[in-house]
Order: C-alpha cells, then structure tokens, then sequence
C-alpha cells in the first residue's frame, strides 16, 4: 500500500497524534528492523540512542519521534516519515497491517470430538483432533488449534485463541480476548499433599482457575488449581514461556511474567507488577502494585508497592546492587582483615 | 449429607481418634477455606494461629485442632465441629467426598489408534486420538486421557492416570496408582553427546526410566532415559510441575519435588527428600536421606541425611542466613574497613 | 555378534585408531555401565580414575584408554578389549550397534490430516493424528511421531524427527538431521509488548525462526520468533529438556544447552558456547565463541570468548570460587571488624 494509506489508517486508530512528512510516498509492502531493512519497508527509530542508523538504513520510510533533527536526516536521505511520541507504540499498529498470524477458518473439523453437551458459540473455529469433553462452553469466535484438550465444565471467553495442543481442565474458566499458546496446561491439579506418617496424602484440588479478559499464557506454561476457592489472573496480565502459577495465586491486572517465573502456592500480587525472567516467589507472600523484581530474584518476604527488588533472597535493589560490588572485593577486603587484625 | 454421615466416613478410614460433637447437625454440601465460606459448607482450622477466623467464619462445620477453647468457640457460634491431631490430614480425607477429579468411563474411544499387540487389562479407559504403539502393556483399570502418545513397549500398572497430552516414551515403566500430568514426557532420550572434534556425538540412550507406584508428574515435567542403567523414582515421590529428571537419577521413595526444580544427570536421592522450587543439582551429587533444599538452592556438593542446604553453591542454611544478613551490610563494611585501614 | 565383528565394524567408521587384543572373542549382546555389567556385554573405561572397575565387572569386553596397565588387568580377569584415545567416543558408537531409538516405518497414518498444498518428500513416515496445514514442505525421510501439529508453511529438511506432541509453528524452517522432541514448541510468538497508556500493545511477531541442520531441541523446550528478522541456532547445537529461546537470539554452532536454561530477547551467542543447567542472560548480551557458563549463573554483561563466568550477576569464575569462599566466613569477618572498631 502506498505510505498515505497506511498514515490515514495509523492515524484513525492511534491514540498519539502523528506529524506527517507528505513530500514523498513510497509503496511499503512490509516491516523491518531499521539495521536490515529492504527497500519499500517501514521500520521506526525509537530514540536519538539509534539516530546514526537513519543514515545507513534502506528502509523507505520510518517512524520516528519527536526531534526535528531526526526528521530532517530523513528529509536529506529521502526517507518519508512520521513522527510521534511513542514510535514503538505506532509501529506495532502497523505491523499488524502486514501481518496477522494464521487463524483456522470458522467451522469445525470433523475429526474433533466434541461431546454432545458442549456449547459452542457462533463462528467458532475448531481444528483437527481437538477434544471437548461434556459442558464445556466456548464464546464466539473462539479459535481452537489442533489437537487441544479441553476438560469438562470448562468456560471460554468470546475471541480466544488456543494454540495447538495446549490443555484446559476442569474448573478453569477463561476470559475473552485470551491467547493461551502452545503446550500450555491451565487448570491442572495444585500440588496438594499432606504429610502423614505413611508419606504424602493427596489433597483433592476443587477449586477454580480464573483467566479474566486478554490475559496471554505463554508456551508450556502451567497455571493450577487450588484445592479451595481461586487461583485468578487479573484482565490483560501477559505471561510468557514455561511459567509455573501454583494453585491459589491472585494475580493483578496489567503484569507482566517473563520467561521461566514460578510461583509458589497463594502468593497475591497487585497491578502492573513486572517479573523479569526466571524470578521465584514462595508461597503467601505479598507482592504490591507496580512492583518490579529483576531477573533470577527469589522473593521470600513482602514487596511494596513500586519496590524493585533483586537478589537470593531479594533486597532493594540498588542495595544489591551496592552490595554486589562490594562481594566482588571480598577475597580483597579477607586479607587487608586479616593483616589489620595481626598489626594491632 | 448430614454431618453426622460425614462423621461416620471419616472416622472409619482415618487412622487418627476424633472427638466429636454431636449437639448440631447440619447439611453439608460442600468444602471451602474458612475466610471464604459459605453456610453448609465444612472448612478446617490447622492451630491456634488461625483461631480468630472462628469468631467469623460462615461454614457450618469446622475440623478443629484438639484445643477446647477453639471447640469452646465453635459451640458459642453454633458451629457443628470434630476435633482431630492431624485436622488438615481429616479434612483432605473430607473433600474428596465432596470432590473427584474427572475420570474417563471404562471403554475405548473409537478415535484411539492401539496397536494390536499391545495388551489392556481390565476396565482400562482410552480417550479420544490416544496413540498406543506395539506391545506396550496397560494394567487394570488404567485411565488414558485424550491425545496421549505411548511409545512401543510402555509398561504402566493398575489405575494409573495419564492426563490429556503426555508422552510416555519407550523403556518407560510406570507403576501402579501413579498420576502423570498432562504435558509429562517420560523416558524420552537424555541428553548424551559425545565431545569430539566435529562437534557433538549423539550417545544413544538405552537405558530404562522406572516410576515406582504412586509417584506424581506435574505438568510439562520431564524424566529422561539414561545411556546405560536406569532412571528411577521410589515409590510415593511427587513432582510438581516443569521439573526436569536427567538420564540416571535414582530418587527415593516418599520425596517432595516443588515446580521448576533441576537435577543433571546420575544424581542420587535417599527418602523422603523434599526440594523446594527452582532447586538445581548437578550432576552424580547425593543427597542425603531426608535432607531438605531450599527454593532456588543450587547444590554442588553431597548433602548428609536430615541437613538443610540454601543459596548457590548451597552452604547449611542457618550459615546462609547469618551470611546473608552481613551480605546487606557489604556496603558498609568496605567504608569502616577502609576507614581502618586509612587511621592505622 | 562377536566381539572381533564388533571391532571391524568400529574400525571402519572410527576416527581414532584403536589398539586390539585378538585373545579372546566372546559374543556380545548388549553394552552396559561397568559396575551393572552382565557377562557377554561391552562397557567401558574412561581414564585411570576408575581403573579398579576392572577388577570387579562382569563385562565380557571393556573399551579401554590407552594405558597398557588397564589393558594387562583386562587381561588377567580374561576380559576381551579394546583401546582408543576416546574411549567414550568409541562406546558411544557401539551402542548404536546394539540399540536404535523407536521410529515409525515410512507411510502416512490414514488418521493424520495434511493439507493437499503440503509437500511431502520421498519415504516420509507421518504418524496417527499429526496435523500438517497449508504450504508447509517436507524432506525426504522425515518422521513425524503421533500427534505433532505443523502451521502453514513450516519447512523441514530431510530425516529430521519431530517426537510425538511438539508443535512447529508458522515462520519456522528447520534443517536436515535435527531432533524435536516430544511436547517442544518452535516458532511460537515472541513475547512482544508495548506499554501504552491502558496497559500492554501486543506487538505481531512477524519474523522467522531458522534452526540449521544437525540442531536438537529438548522435551517441552520453546524457541520464539521474533517481531522482525530471525531466530537462529546454528549447526549442531544441543538443546535439553525446558530451554526457553526468546526472540531475536543469534545462536552459533555447536553450543550446548543444559536443562531449564533461560535466553531473553537478542541474545547473540558465538559458537561451542557450553551453558549449564539452569542459566539465565538478559537481552542482548553478547557471549563469545567457546565461552562457559557455570550452573545458575545470571549473566547480565557480554561475556568474553573462551571465558568461563558464574553467579548472579556472574563473574569470571574463579573470582567468584574465592569471593564465594570468603561470603561462608562473612559473620566471623563482621564480628572481627566490630572488635576492631572498638579497639581503635
């Protein structure tokens, strides 16, 4: 499409305003990194940090922000542009022009086994193999992908999307506007045992797994059940790869989990708490709003709202950060001990 | 039921004496936490620290502790009650009148495709599109949900459960009573490679993965085969979800895996260990029997039988917490000890 | 077969020349470790260290290093051998004389669906239920274990093995000779959001993941694509069992992953790097060829060619050895520094 057609259509949807550069208009035909653009693609510079590479680059036009100086490099290279104060934010709009991930087309296919008692909203798409046990409730437009399971009972919401051969058990109701990829297993059995003399008695796990609207749940991610009440996600919560929720975690709206977190059994987290990769929280622990832990921390103790916390077990963090500099002198810091030790 | 009947069941299974109190005997429909239940429900109360809760929880009936007063309260608030030594151990007993998980009904699935020579005991359930290859032998009872894959020559005992997408690869064999989650893999090939001057040489791996009866597979988890010998986990052991068993571990029985946990290859387990989340061992390391790890331990070095080891590389943990307290305080001793230095 | 059959046939494809004992010729059966043996199998030694073996196995033939001490024990308990400089190279080829991992015959399962735009090569052997959508091609002689899903256009080189469960997703193209083991996602989308004002902008992760020939990937491991360009892991690259690959890394050649390992975003990676169990990198750090990571280490920094780092946030190796000994003593330091205070 020609780069005016693809600015009016940015330009309806965003919520940032755009400056326009209307002089040239190139015909864009896809997307690229700004360092290995082809001809005709649209790519975005997101700060003046990257301002060297609109000299070099091939791309046809850019996305810029709000510095004139970028503009005008732009101008000089024959560049078309806009300009905006949050050009990642724009650019992923138009990505989404170009590309849509693939989706089954409504329908369903007749190698699915579907239970008679299922209820299965309009348009919904269901893929090759795919099992639906009795009562279970699908919204429109549902996309099931091939070979997933889902158990009986289970809700879900207008929209969502499973990819293949994730599974959904008993108990779990999800939202609208989900995604819960490939692998992932939401709704499994918490990990209840009771100690007794003869070793571990199974606690039955009869509660619920609450996924609220356009929650993501990555990759061969594992979200349980608990044995009492709820283990909830909170609306637009994003979960990434091979996460583990145990069963009565409360988790806020807006998080964010990176790759490989684990959560421990009831651990309650306000909103737009960030979990970098790998973090381990145990279990009860209170992790409040707007809360970040860097990657690898293990938390064992409360977290206040908009603390950053690093480190086993975690510490603010720029006190780990201090304290870290310091552990690198350690071997140092021994000997000039021992000698002022021996001096005195 | 009546709370009366509910009485019966449980003091004729349980093998700890319950006191009871018989003045009220209402309805129960069902189980809950006690700060979230409703009326005719029946909740439980651990000890003494959760004794406030009584004053204003609505369930109908409370597994209480052996604590008059806590009875003493539960009479003045009309709540029918039993009392126990163990009321968390009575009241997992409890819930599962209450609660089964979903189970198939005995039958085979027209979509199953079994090889002819395997063989299937009595009363086996087989979902929709499980895969079964040649000569793999189920025993009575055995429950196979749908998509499940059993590679050739899969032996798995009496009443086992296999959850909808586990993989059970060849020279697995799986005991009786035991759960495997979905998304499980077990017996796939340990990663064995050969440094040689092209890169990396595969070892094949023919050894045998062996689960001991009622041992539990979280979700996603994955238990390799060895090269050589056996990899084997005792009887009772529960494992959590995402955990990784390398080739040649040898657990024993009645051991405790939390989510995420790691062990490289060959490493050797006694009884009744329990390893809390994100633990990592590498490889041909022993831990002793009943030794305990904590979340995010990373163990280099054996363990004796009953020792608690925290941190990376995991020292005794009251060490680790001394250690860690000064660690905070890093900062400040570098400043005092150069300051030492300095006035000498 | 014979033991001297045996040797022929290591002969002719090893690359190490091997030294032979003709004495003794005993049938041999099947391999096994040295200290399980049977009569009639082959094990071996790998160095010195485990010399005393000898004395007590029951093998009928050992490969052995070459130290003519370990070959006049052989001798004396009448054990057949033979020695190399590689014992374990040799070994590891003989296995594969006495086992070969479960693969399904050539032909496509009447239950599998494949789109009639797939292409598949000659002597390909697609098992029950597999799902294989529009576009997508195959190699000669790949085998596609039950159950596994393929989006469009997915592209698979020759004798590559897909094991039962795992899903290859769109934008994904994988070379000749590679292994997917069962329940590993490839191809899925990146983990790519954006902050806006109402909380997280999915971003489309419209780029490609690339493995090159000869890479395997572990059970219910992940590999992302990314927004734009590529994922890649080079030739023969090793990857265990859990390994999430985020989008955007640059994987050199024949690196080794260990299990439960972690890679944010842009990783760039040289080649033989070797991480160990459970590492994690934060995004687009940059690990030089021949690097090593040790066990839970958290890199955070570019990490040098040939270096070896360890802890959170690593250092080089053998700093962190001593700084890790001196943190055990860090309450007795503490205390000496108080006294000296004091004493000032």
């Amino acid at each position: 499409m020609k780069f005016s057609e693809l600015i009016q259509k940015l330009d309806s949807g965003a919520s940032t305003s755009l400056m326009v550069n209307p002089s040239i208009n190139p015909d864009i035909v896809g997307v690229s990194a700004i360092d290995e653009a082809q001809p005709n693609t649209l790519s975005y510079v997101e700060s003046h940090k990257y301002a060297n590479q609109i000299a070099t680059t091939s791309a046809s036009a850019l996305i810029l922000p709000l510095q004139p100086e970028l503009q005008a490099q732009a101008i000089d290279r024959g560049i078309a542009w806009i300009a905006t104060d949050q050009p990642r934010k724009v650019f992923a709009q138009a990505i989404a022009f170009f590309y849509q991930p693939f989706r089954l087309e409504p329908g369903i296919h007749h190698t699915a086994v579907i239970h008679p008692s299922a209820q299965l909203g309009a348009e919904v798409a269901i893929g090759a193999h795919v099992v639906i046990q009795a009562g279970a409730i699908l919204g429109n437009g549902v996309c099931v992908h091939p070979n997933v399971v889902i158990y009986p009972g289970v809700q879900i919401g207008d929209r969502t999307i499973l990819h293949a051969n994730c599974v959904i058990h008993e108990r779990a109701q999800i939202g609208s506007d989900c995604v819960i990829h490939s692998g992932a297993v939401i709704g499994s059995e918490g990990f209840g045992f009771v100690p007794v003399s003869e070793g571990w008695l199974k606690m039955q796990q009869s509660g619920y797994v609450i996924l609220e609207d356009s929650v993501e749940v990555g990759c061969n991610s594992t979200i349980d059940r608990p044995a009492l009440g709820t283990t909830q996600i909170g609306r637009n919560t994003k979960i990434d790869n091979l996460v583990h929720i145990a069963h009565g975690c409360q988790i806020g709206e807006n998080c964010i989990m990176a790759g490989q977190v684990g959560l421990a059994g009831a651990v309650k987290m306000g909103n737009r708490v960030v979990l970098a990769g790998q973090v381990g929280i145990v279990d009860h622990v209170q992790i409040g709003e707007g809360a970040i832990a860097s990657a690898k921390a293990g938390i064992h103790h409360d977290v206040k709202p908009g603390e950053q916390v690093t480190g086993v077990p975690a510490i603010p963090h720029k006190l780990f950060v201090k304290a870290t500099a310091v552990f690198n002198r350690l071997p140092e810091m021994y000997q000039t001990l021992r000698q002022l030790q021996k001096n005195r």
